[in-house]
């Protein structure tokens, strides 16, 4: 058995709140597991166009699941979210094509690991999933942006960046890696062991996810495991 | 706090290989967790045309990821689940009607608790989702009542008794019930905590749903937590 650093990736999306609940806990073990964690900015209408698949919540039973289940697993999780007023219209009408090339572009311009981009990708989901505010427009996603601890010229810089060809082509490249390890929604989360990628859909199999890498669960806060026992 | 015993009830299609694991995990518990456990024989496909759902393999990503998950779930919870060869046909075609009819005239008959219900279950569950053997004819049936336990001649009540209207009208009333709770597919546990009723689809909120009742999660295997830790 090697003792070098397992590489996890996880594609995500900012208009998915399961995405965020899963992109927190991994961030949370990415200094207690030996992994090397990988964000992977992409679009999720992408892969539900690409897999053929259709938004949970077009089924009225599974909405209204997924208000209570979210609502419950938030708490859990000690992830701050919170249904917008007009969940529909942020997530079919608005969506996030705006705000996944602008991460897209931090991403880009990221020059130690996936710090800023951890950062800015926190900050949005804050402002869609916790706030109830805009992240469509340019001056959103400068707000997240300088919120995350980006300078106003680097800012100014990511918002001529994002609508480059370059990076929505990376964004598109990003979908089509997810797609290939069988993505039909997100979070989508890859770990890659002895060769071989394993990938876990949703954000309800760490557990599973961590025997798979032979580490331990202790929880979705790995800090307090006493919470959970 | 009351000390009396949580009701946990458990709707289940044995057409569905998600509700195989998320009752052996329940029935390991019904010992080491406070509950009382009531198993509610269902019918999945009255579910998915009520709630205007469709079977998660029509999209051809998820069918692919669902056979990995299920590989890597049914190991990870020591469940012998074994894909048919022909799960399209098993699922879809032949379906499951005549066996959830059985399963409700068996709890229809029960004298205490759900303990014959439960062998049974888990006999008809071994023909489709382990040994890949028809569960549409009286003889299937019958082979699968005789394993569990039952006499030749409890048997052949049952084979009269399961194609009576007021089974019929019970496996229909137990399903409505189900889509009360909002079901759009199973298995759907519901957990009835101070006088509400708090529902968990699928056989991944096992940690969630133990923090739920005030319970502790000790893994797939609660007689064995350190496979898990």
């Amino acid at each position: 058995m090697s003792s070098s650093r397992k590489v996890v990736e996880l594609f995500y999306d900012v208009v998915s709140p399961y995405s965020w609940l899963g992109f927190e806990v991994l961030c949370r073990y990415r200094n207690v597991w030996n992994i090397e964690l990988r964000l992977r900015p992409s679009l999720l209408g992408g892969v539900m166009k690409e897999s053929g698949n259709r938004p949970p919540a077009m089924v009225p039973n599974k909405a209204v699941y997924m208000q209570s289940d979210l609502n419950r697993l938030a708490k859990y999780f000690s992830v701050p979210v919170c249904f917008p007023e007009n969940p529909f219209e942020v997530m079919f009408e608005k969506g996030s094509l705006n705000a996944m090339r602008f991460l897209t572009a931090v991403s880009e311009k990221e020059t130690s690991g996936d710090v800023m981009l951890e950062r800015v990708s926190r900050e949005i989901w804050k402002r869609i999933w916790s706030n109830d505010q805009d992240i469509t427009l340019p001056e959103s996603l400068s707000e997240a942006g300088l919120k995350a601890g980006l300078s106003a010229t680097e800012v100014e810089e990511l918002l001529q960046l994002y609508k480059s060809q370059p990076v929505k082509d990376r964004l598109k490249h990003t979908t089509e890696e997810a797609v290939k390890h069988m993505a039909f929604g997100f979070p989508l989360t890859v770990c890659h062991v002895d060769g071989k990628a394993e990938a876990f859909f949703g954000s309800d199999r760490f557990e599973l996810l961590a025997h798979c890498i032979g580490e331990k669960w202790l929880g979705p806060q790995p800090d307090k495991p006493t919470a959970k026992m």
